[in-house]
């Protein structure tokens, strides 16, 4: 498991043993129900127990909206803003031909669908700021682009930090990316 | 000094002693005209040995851009991204109510005067995202706004980042300075 290593599982393990054996059923059943019952919602593809995830299905949320996102963690990072409130797609994970993770792996056939058969006003490319987070942003803005507007989020500096210690691409970018002052 | 504990004193001291005396008073020396001969550009303030800086005296810069950092080690950070190609302006600092600097302590007239006296189409304000640089981006947003174009640095995800890791701040900013894809 990641994180864990040799010496962690070991402790881990030795703890288990030491527990009375009806906790340790109840500890397997819940692994098991997790594992069968949580599901990809069919809208967004956020983690759901149901048909559709509670963000598809609350209706106080803007649904001409989408946030597209690599994959649920980063959809949770989103959430804990408490700022956003639009819905999310998540790709399940970023083109990347060198580890040979190519368009048609990903869910965007599905964000197509979603932009075209619904009304969509702005869909907002929410993907780290790397090479492949990169190429994704540029090829989904190539396809989306005929049929809604497209943005993405700002790479800058992050707040909090110092001019002095940012790195030379980030300060690039961020010059690069320069806003009107409201 | 700044990072220079009791410890490292004791033996940058020691070390000092232990040099021949021509070497002590060519160091002495050094430091005097460092000090004596190093001053403030006239028109933005950097850190030079004559009247006007290099950056300001170069013609292949373009000199109707101006960014306005908190202090020099600022510049010399964006200098290092080899991506800017206009002027700077020094501030000497970030306004600051808690620690008694007010607006009549920084360059900011001086700016002004810049602004309304030479041929400017814009001034970048590349300041820290910070209480202090927000309040003081704001204050030159408004005294700069009827004579020339403002515009600041993106606040967003630093280059090489996981959206995962972010703090809500950023990710709220990065969201909120969302641009259009081109």
């Amino acid at each position: 498991m990641p994180g864990i290593g040799p010496r962690t599982a070991q402790r881990l393990a030795l703890h288990l043993l030491r527990q009375p054996e009806e906790k340790i059923k109840t500890f397997s059943n819940a692994l098991l129900n997790a594992r069968s019952q949580i599901g990809y919602c069919k809208n967004c593809f956020h983690l759901t127990s149901n048909d559709i995830c509670e963000i598809c299905k609350n209706n106080d949320r803007n649904k001409a909206l989408i946030c597209v996102v690599s994959d649920s963690r980063d959809l949770l990072a989103l959430e804990r803003t408490r700022e956003y409130k639009g819905l999310y797609h998540v790709l399940g994970g970023l083109i990347s031909p060198m580890e040979g993770i190519s368009p048609e792996m990903l869910h965007i056939s599905q964000l197509v669908q979603r932009v075209t058969q619904t009304e969509t006003n702005e869909v907002i490319l929410a993907l780290t700021p790397s090479v492949e987070g990169d190429t994704t942003s540029l090829y989904l803005a190539r396809l989306l682009k005929p049929f809604v507007k497209v943005t993405r989020i700002a790479y800058g500096l992050p707040v909090g930090s110092e001019l002095e210690y940012a790195d030379e691409v980030t300060l690039t970018r961020a010059l690069e990316g320069r806003t009107d002052i409201e």
